[in-house]
C-alpha cells in the first residue's frame, strides 16, 4: 500500500513582486524573516498568516514525509494565491507562472509528487487553455480550484464550457474551499475556517448538484476538500429539502441528491474517527481519499494516524483510502510511485 | 414510552395588523384565501410561504398526532415571527401576545402539548421579566430563541444576563436557526435552508461554546435544532482548530470543544438512519430528543418512522430519544402526560 496525501499545499519560495509587476495593489507577498520562516502579508503591509519552511521547499516537504511514511503528496497552491479579482492577463500570468514552478518541482521528484495546477478563472478561455497546458505539457493531471469565483457559485453557467473541457481531457478538479460566505458573522474564534469553511464546501457540492453539473458532465472528476464540508451529515436534510420544495431545488431536472453520492470524492480529512466511519457509510470509501491539508495547522500533521489507529477497517479499506481513491480520482497507476523507501512496507498489517 | 416531539411550530391563527396597531410596516400577516389554507405575507405583499390548517388549529395537529400516535408536541413560535427588529415595546408586546396564545393552547390540552415561549430579544431587561411570565405565570418550562439577534452571535455579552436568568430559573433554551448568515450566496435551491440553516445553527454553537456562556452557566439548559447543524460532524475540525489556533479560539480559557458534548441537547432531525447513528456515537443518545419540525414541509413529517425502523437501537435507547431526552431538557415528568391513549402501547417492541 501507498500512502498518497491527495491535499497538501505548496507555495514557491519567492516571487517577483505584483504591486510592481501589475501595477496596482491586493496581493500576497512573502516575508523571510528568519531561516526557515516567513509571514504571508498582505501587500497593504496587513499580516496573513506565518509559514515555515515546509510550505515552500521541496525537501523539508520531503523529510517530514519520510518521517511520516508518505510515499507521495498531492500538492495544490494556496487558496489566498488564485488571485482570481485580478485583471485577466494578470491572473493568466501568475497561474502560469505557478503552474511552471510546481511543474518543476513534480518533474524533480517525480515518485514522491503529483501537482494539481491553478486557473485564471476570471478569464474561462485562458482557464481551458492553461487546464490544457497543465495536463498535456506540465505533467499535472488536473487543478485545484477555489469553492466559488468572485462571489460566483459553481453552478453558474459560466464555467459550463470549464467542466466540458475538463471532462474531454480526463482532468481531475480538486474544489478548495476559500472566501467563505457569511465572513462578516464569523470573524471571531477562527469561525470563518472552522464554521464557514465546511458551509463553503456544502455550498459548492450543492451547487454543481442543483445547477445540474454532475448531469451535464457525467464523466467529469471532483474531489472536494475537508471531508466535504458538512455536506455529508446534512445529506438528509438536502435530500428531503429536494423532495419537499421541487420548485426551488428541481429547476434542472436532477436527480435526487443522494443519487450523486458515488459521482465525486472527498478527502478524509475529519480529524474524528466516528466521523470517518460515518462517511464510510455514506459515500463508501472508494470516495474517499486520505489527506491532511499539509503544512497548515488546521491540517492532520499526524498524516493519517487516526486512520491507520482503526481497528475495525480492513488493510483493503484502508488500501482504499490510502492509495486507490485518489489515484482513481488522478487517472492514475499506483505503478508509477512504487518504489522501495526506507520505511517500505507492503501491506497495511506491518504498520 | 411516550412519543413526545421537541421540536415543532405553531402560530396563532389571526392577529391584530401590526402595521396598523404599531405604526411602521415589515411584519408577517396571514391571508387566509381558502379552508384550512393561508399564505403567509410580508406587509410589502410579498409572499413568505403557504400553511396549512396544521400550523394554527390545535385540533388539526392532534389530529395528525393521532394518526401518527404522537402523544405530547412541543410548540413554539415560527422565527420569522420573532421581529427581533421591532421596536422594544413593541417587540414586548408581541412577545406576550404570542406566549398568552400558546399558554391558553397549552392549558386547554395540557397532557398534549407543551409550550416554549419566545422572548423580545431587543430589549433584554424586558426578555428576562418575560422569561419569568414564561415560566411561573404562563406553565412555559422555557423559550425559543433565533440563532442570532439581529446580527448579533449568541456569544455576544449582551445575552448573559438572560443566560443567567434562565439558569437560575430553570428555563429551557431553544435555539433556532434563522437569518442565516451569507444569505447572499444562497439565495437559489432552498439553499439557504439546506446548507445557510445547517451553518447558522453550528455557529450557534460554537458561538456559546468559544463565547465561555458553558463555562459561565454550568446548569444553563440549552437545545440546538436540526440535529445541531453540521457541529456533530464538522465538530473534529473544530476541536482540531481550538488546538492549532488557541490564540484565536481560546479567548475566554474554555476547555476544548468535545468537552462540551454532553452540555447541550439537540433533535433528531437529520432525516436519515446513518446519520443518526453518528450523532447517537458522538453526542449519546441521552443528549438527542426526537423532533420534527413539523408542520413543515422540510420537517420529518412522518413522525420519527425512520427511527423506530432503526433495528440497530434498543427499546431503551428509543425510549431515551422519544421521550427522555426532552423531559430532561425541559425538566418535566413523564407522569404529566402518561394517559391511555387509542394506539396506546408502552413498550416500544409493540410499535
Amino acid at each position: 500500500m501507498l500512502k498518497i496525501d491527495c491535499h497538501a499545499h505548496i507555495l514557491p519560495e519567492t516571487w517577483p513582486s505584483l504591486r510592481e509587476k501589475y501595477g496596482y495593489g491586493g496581493f500576497i507577498t512573502l516575508d523571510h524573516y528568519a531561516p526557515g520562516k516567513a509571514r504571508m502579508m498582505r501587500d497593504d503591509g496587513t499580516f496573513f498568516r506565518d509559514i515555515t519552511e515546509n510550505t515552500w521547499n521541496p525537501e523539508a516537504i520531503l523529510a517530514d514525509m519520510d518521517a511520516h511514511h508518505v510515499d507521495v503528496m498531492v500538492l495544490c497552491t494556496v487558496p489566498v494565491l488564485f488571485n482570481y479579482w485580478a485583471q485577466p492577463e494578470h491572473g493568466v500570468d501568475w497561474s502560469k507562472f505557478l503552474n511552471n514552478h510546481l511543474s518543476g518541482i513534480v518533474s524533480k521528484y517525480p515518485q514522491r509528487f503529483i501537482g494539481l495546477g491553478t486557473l485564471p478563472l476570471q478569464d474561462l478561455d485562458a482557464s481551458i487553455r492553461e487546464l490544457w497546458r497543465c495536463t498535456h505539457e506540465l505533467g499535472l493531471p488536473g487543478v485545484q480550484i477555489g469553492s466559488n469565483v468572485n462571489g460566483k457559485n459553481l453552478d453558474d453557467k459560466v464555467f459550463f464550457p470549464l467542466w466540458e473541457a475538463a471532462e474531454e481531457m480526463g482532468a481531475a478538479i480538486f474544489v478548495h474551499p476559500w472566501e467563505m460566505f457569511g465572513a462578516d458573522r464569523t470573524s471571531k474564534y477562527f469561525q470563518q475556517w472552522l464554521v464557514g469553511m465546511p458551509a463553503e464546501t456544502t455550498l459548492a457540492i450543492t451547487s454543481m448538484i442543483f445547477g445540474g453539473v454532475f448531469d451535464a458532465f457525467p464523466k467529469l472528476k471532483v474531489m472536494f476538500a475537508h471531508a466535504g464540508g458538512s455536506f455529508p451529515f446534512t445529506l438528509g436534510r438536502i435530500n428531503h429539502g429536494f423532495h419537499a420544495r421541487p420548485d426551488l431545488c428541481n429547476v434542472y431536472r436532477i436527480k435526487e441528491p443522494q443519487e450523486y453520492v458515488g459521482r465525486f470524492w472527498v478527502d478524509s480529512i475529519t480529524h474524528n474517527q466516528d466521523a470517518l466511519r460515518f462517511l464510510i457509510a455514506l459515500l463508501g470509501a472508494n470516495r474517499i481519499a486520505y489527506g491532511t491539508d499539509y503544512p497548515f495547522p488546521l491540517g492532520d500533521l499526524e498524516h493519517g494516524q487516526f486512520i491507520l489507529d482503526m481497528d475495525d477497517l480492513s488493510p483493503a479499506i484502508k488500501k482504499q483510502l490510502f492509495q486507490d481513491s485518489v489515484l482513481e480520482f488522478l487517472g492514475l497507476d499506483a505503478a508509477q510511485f512504487d518504489r522501495p523507501r526506507p520505511w517500505s512496507v507492503r501491506s497495511v498489517e506491518d504498520r
